[in-house]
């Protein structure tokens, strides 16, 4: 967040938001001050094709956006102010480098300088869980907040950090990997080498993973009817389909995901005090099923007063990390 | 930290500081400017006396740290600004309250007014982690820091955070309880009532206790022998005499305990990305027996980016508590 004044904010200024995940890319572009938005195309980010492959989708569906925000506007292209990239981490911002991302299976990509080479426009890069946060803080569910956790759970875990009201890097742009704390020490094997990281236990794979070696034990289910007798496609949203048809296995896995997620939303009350914890992503589609056994663990985990000071929130805001992308960009342009 | 500048600091002013403990109770106090020290007397808190007696023995050691102060410089009573105290909690700063303390058994309690109206000067509360993490930042072995982690390892497991220079308070005054993160999430049961707690693993009486389980279980060690056959009089001290005279048992308690703490400050690394993390307390005394395996854990467990940028040093200000007692209340104050 910059330092600078605030001007006020242009209305007839557009900046493109790319938000890159394991999974789908999607691209939007929001007016500068927040009230239009154009766009909000997802694909597949299809990994397989390497980071190339990845790279020229988005710079294809960043044209595609300012095309179709150019249509419906009347704007011109020199009203496009550039384009903020929300990619998973660890990364080095000043450099817009992508240093690590176990789910694309990228080292040391200079992604920020390959966008703006592409579309011949400014571009900053910023954690997607950190553009997430930022976007249900801007203009989502912890509009207000002053000290606030947000997760975004799905492929991954990812976390981001606002604190004292500026969205917080630490020393080397790596704060917020909230998916990888260690909530049980001799635990389970995680994508990033450790063992017992929260991502572990409650991303969308990991509660598939769960599922599927509960049926392995035997248990009844109608969970392999779902999936047709082929535990491979088993997903979290087939356990979630199963626990809201009543399925006791299914309901049990998602009891069990809020106990992890309770406790680790429980660890960053007791050490950050927040006033808002936001979470989204496809994991917390489940709603009141996962929302309610989660503040329940995290009522007996934490301390009474980080418990009394916290709202505990679902995401409201379908494309947060875009928004938070476009916010990210105009922060560091000083626009906001 | 004031928002307001600073004025010079005056050398010819002090200010008294509390480092209330839940075994030992040391007051001392600085010049405005920390250049000298007077007093830095313990004595034991003796929490068995209840909250009325333990004020008692705070304010008479206060008054014998005035007089003493007074004494050696000549300055007078009025030279006093004032008193901070750091106390364990979570509190209640802008009232004075500690709220809840396990390890004194206090609850609701109004420690600041009561000292205030024993020695008639003006005070202030902060948590006792957080005070010993603004001393070692203001004069010890944080200082330069930006994001400073501080854990004091005790009784109990306290925590302080410096982030983007300030000390990090969150919402509700309980940032930092960094003792009462979960490692484990169905593991030891903690004196705060929940499982897994770091603190449960790594405080003073924590690796007692895991050194007393493992003897029971009849591995060969001399540490009967050191605690004259009385188990009940095993402490962290005598495992870690035991583990430098070469008891395997001891050493092993020793490494599990810096595993357990590695996986703790691996999580703080990834999850705030500090460029300081310091250790104090009484159970870090252990040094590089200590340090070492914890360092490796926490290479093993944290993100590189995280691990580069950090250094995880221990604290070298035999009273950082007091120091910063002195520092809360003159930041307060806008001195600092």
């Amino acid at each position: 967040m910059s330092d600078a004044p605030a001007a006020p904010l242009p209305t007839d200024r557009f900046i493109v938001g790319v938000d890159l995940g394991g999974t789908n890319l999607v691209v939007g572009a929001l007016s500068v001050d927040g009230s239009r938005q154009f766009g909000m195309h997802s694909i597949p980010t299809r990994a397989d094709l390497g980071a190339d492959g990845v790279v020229e989708r988005i710079v294809q569906l960043i044209e595609r956006v300012i095309a179709e925000t150019m249509a419906a506007t009347g704007y011109s292209r020199t009203q496009c102010l550039g384009v903020g990239i929300g990619s998973p981490g660890p990364l080095d911002r000043e450099r817009g480098m992508v240093i690590f991302t176990p789910n694309l299976g990228w080292r040391d990509f200079p992604l920020r300088d390959r966008v703006q080479d592409g579309v011949k426009l400014p571009a900053s890069l910023d954690n997607d869980a950190n553009c997430a946060t930022l976007g249900e803080w801007w203009l989502g569910a912890a509009r207000g907040g002053r000290n606030v956790v947000g997760l975004t759970i799905g492929t991954g875990i990812g976390g981001g950090l606002i604190l004292d009201g500026r969205l917080y890097h630490g020393a080397s742009d790596v704060a917020g990997e909230i998916g990888h704390s260690t909530i049980d020490s001799i635990g389970r094997r995680c994508g990033c080498g450790n063992y017992g990281c929260l991502e572990a236990y409650a991303s969308g794979p990991a509660i598939a993973d769960r599922a599927r070696e509960a049926l392995v034990g035997g248990e009844p289910s109608t969970m392999p009817t779902l999936v047709g007798g082929d535990l491979g496609r088993l997903t979290a949203a087939v356990v979630y389909d199963a626990a809201k048809q009543g399925d006791r296995l299914a309901i049990e896995v998602v009891r069990e995901t809020a106990r992890f997620l309770g406790t680790g939303v429980a660890n960053l009350l007791n050490i950050f005090n927040p006033d808002v914890v936001v979470l989204a992503g496809g994991v917390t589609q489940a709603g009141d099923a996962l929302f309610e056994p989660m503040r329940a663990e995290v009522r007996r985990r934490a301390f009474k007063p980080a418990v009394d000071a916290c709202r505990i929130v679902p995401g409201i805001l379908p494309n947060a990390g875009v928004i938070g992308a476009v916010a990210t960009f105009a922060q560091r342009q000083g626009l906001m």
